[in-house]
């Protein structure tokens, strides 16, 4: 690799800090305009939605790949290219169904939640990086790919790892398609 | 330079494209929560000002910079280490006052607003990156520096420049001190 690309990349770059403490001040304030987790999750997934169908032209333009023949091949692009990009890590993926339309993506670090030592006991349902599964969701929408994006486990809620799980919704057509 | 360094900066760093539609997120929801501008603006430096107590020791860890000497010395410290290390960009840093203790930090380009074209006609008083103005005023107060921090110039509404002023406030020693 040159040393342009190396310093193009740097410009789009900013502290990790500063995302995620401005991040929690976000949750905070929700956590103040909503008394229920529900009503909490739901709007992070909401807004991440909204981040998600105008991120995605800047994926598609800073990352210059090609289209995916898979939902497969569309899992890992969301592993392995965005997740890298935007965030810095990469999640192992598994598919979870024959059907090949279900996949985990598993985080080991999950760099939102760096300054989060636990739920507080009265938030036991909040969903504190739904926001993600918002992204995810409209960035795929975008795409023409329907999915529903969520949680599945979550370190901060004492599971060993944390887990979006992420179903590929069949359309109609493919249905039929397959009846035929 | 080595090549560590940069990676270990390498891995603090995430996309600024997602931590400023994130950032665009919150703004959108206090606009939701909060008629006033006013209040909007207070919420985002009370924000800030949490962020900039917790983000202080990162930035001394990682800086690893030297007590400054005056309050010249510190606004440089904060445009040329700080926005640098945390936004990426480096304002200008001007003296606006003969006592010494008034800055300017002049913005040629703000990261936070990529997204944003112009504010709408009903929100005209609000100060869209208020936040960073409640960052610097914690962060200073951890290294017992008192100021007062706020926008001065906001290209959002029209002017040329974006411009963050800081007035130091002098102890009511060095007053006591400067009368004897």
């Amino acid at each position: 690799m040159s040393r342009s690309p190396g310093r193009k990349q740097e410009e789009h770059k900013i502290s990790r800090e500063l995302f995620v403490l401005t991040y929690g001040a976000l949750v905070a304030q929700l956590c103040k305009d909503y008394e229920r987790d529900e009503d909490v999750n739901a709007c992070l997934d909401r807004m991440g939605y909204s981040i998600g169908i105008r991120l995605i032209d800047d994926f598609l333009a800073r990352s210059a790949v090609k289209k995916c023949r898979s939902y497969s091949e569309t899992a890992d692009m969301i592993a392995q290219v965005a997740f890298k990009m935007y965030l810095g890590i990469t999640p192992s993926v598994s598919c979870n169904s024959a059907a090949g339309n279900e996949f985990s993506l598993i985080l080991d670090k999950n760099p939102l939640v760096d300054f989060v030592e636990e739920l507080p006991a009265e938030r036991a349902s909040l969903c504190y990086c739904n926001i993600l599964c918002g992204v995810i969701r409209g960035a795929l929408e975008m795409v023409h790919l329907a999915a529903e994006v969520s949680f599945l486990q979550d370190r901060l809620k004492g599971d060993a790892v944390t887990e979006i799980g992420i179903t590929f919704l069949r359309k109609p057509e493919d249905r039929k398609h397959k009846r035929n």
